[in-house]
């Protein structure tokens, strides 16, 4: 048994779906979260600033005593897992890696689509991976860059995100994809978008393979917590809305438990 | 005469736009421009955070030895701007200054509407500062987010923008406003999308009042310039797409003179 908490970060609150998977599989894991929601978004910067952001919040972290270091991130986890597998001292899981896995599980056709950041999807680490494990894929990326702010304005529903979506689909509706991989933490909450373009499509949500490894890891190694005592999310910016989506995404209520730090801007 | 370059900034890209009019009433001036691209958009995030940023920028131009700072960013202006000009030993010019000035000049049915981001319009900086000047004035003020991610991802024409443009505006479009103002410096890239949905209204450019003006304070205190001898262009982070879109709000290339800094992050 072990108390110390899980540690998580991502670019803003987007990962805050990645604690909901978490908190499914894992409910009696202590748990710290960081949202850079300073700089958020990470998905339209440099490699270079990316690395150096990404490196921050993970030592933020590290310096908490995570047990586990988790990315819920997409586009860190794409562009900056290396360079945070070096600095880590505990085991680095990312949502890419499971997203892969999923992915392979899923499909049928051999046919696979993911959607991501511009960022994300520039880096073809989906593509490169999926290549690795099985060169007979057949894998289509697509950059969706304005699903981010829509979600984040709340706008779920309706003509535009339904307009911008179908934009950026319109590729992989007219070809044999079987499943789609949501490379970005924010596109939970618009499946219902992408099954009524898509009715035929498995989805796939990096996050809850993630937490099943995460969990039996914790098992393996009995790391695992008996009780929860704490969740403590920290955002780097913090205001009235950030709270009111970071609900949506969690599911719950966090006003009370989130706290604002200035680590590093 | 004075050599000293004119100091601009801008939370990204946006501020642009303003260098395109200060370009044309001040050519022969130099001009040393900060964008911190590493950290756009500000206008989602807390007035404590915009104000730290803010600082920040403008504390690299007055080490910069620049004669006068232009603050090109709304956001900035609207929440910032006493603490900026607390900070600076030079005269500082901002752009919702001039976009009260204009919508005033330029109304006649006394009924005003201003655009921009949450946090400017959230500040109700145009609103406050318009009924200062003449409490007589009706004025609407309308938030619109999603504008700077469709303009930054170069979408500015199309289906979705005009979409997303009409339920913004629907309010103005059904009142009796005269003068729209701009109060983002994205804006001026759509405005044939303005115009076609308001095409009896005055859209008024805070950018080009607050650039004539600069020039008579120039002309009045001996400072100006006759000849220019450099563009400087700065920012946080710096990728191709920046440049890319960076060339749209510009109207010429700066690649060749666009430089990647890392003063703060």
């Amino acid at each position: 048994m072990n108390k110390r908490p899980l540690g998580i970060f991502d670019s803003g609150i987007g990962g805050l779906t990645v604690v909901k998977e978490i908190q499914n599989i894992l409910p009696e894991e202590n748990l710290i979260y960081l949202g850079d929601t300073a700089r958020v978004p990470y998905g339209t910067r440099s490699r270079e600033t990316i690395v150096r952001f990404a490196l921050q919040d993970s030592e933020y972290l590290l310096n908490n005593h995570v047990k586990v270091l988790i990315i819920a991130c997409n586009t860190v986890s794409s562009v900056a897992l290396e360079e945070i597998k070096r600095q880590a001292n505990v085991p680095v899981f990312d949502v890419v890696t499971y997203g892969i896995d999923e992915g392979i599980a899923q499909t049928k056709s051999k046919s696979i689509a993911v959607i991501g950041t511009n960022a994300t999807i520039n880096s073809h680490a989906y593509l490169k991976a999926f290549k690795r494990r099985d060169t007979s894929l057949k894998i289509i990326e697509k950059a969706c860059p304005l699903l981010v702010p829509f979600i984040e304005e709340g706008e779920l529903e309706g003509e535009g995100i339904e307009w911008i979506t179908k934009k950026y689909l319109s590729e992989i509706i007219n070809s044999d994809v079987d499943t789609l991989v949501l490379g970005c933490t924010h596109y939970p909450l618009i499946i219902p978008i992408f099954k009524a373009l898509l009715p035929n499509i498995t989805i796939v949500n990096p996050a809850k393979r993630m937490s099943e490894s995460i969990k039996v890891y914790l098992d393996q190694h009995g790391l695992e917590n008996n009780s929860q005592d704490y969740l403590n999310f920290s955002f780097t910016d913090l205001n009235e809305k950030t709270t009111d989506i970071a609900e949506k995404f969690l599911g719950k209520s966090i006003a009370s438990l989130a706290s604002k730090i200035t680590p590093f801007t």
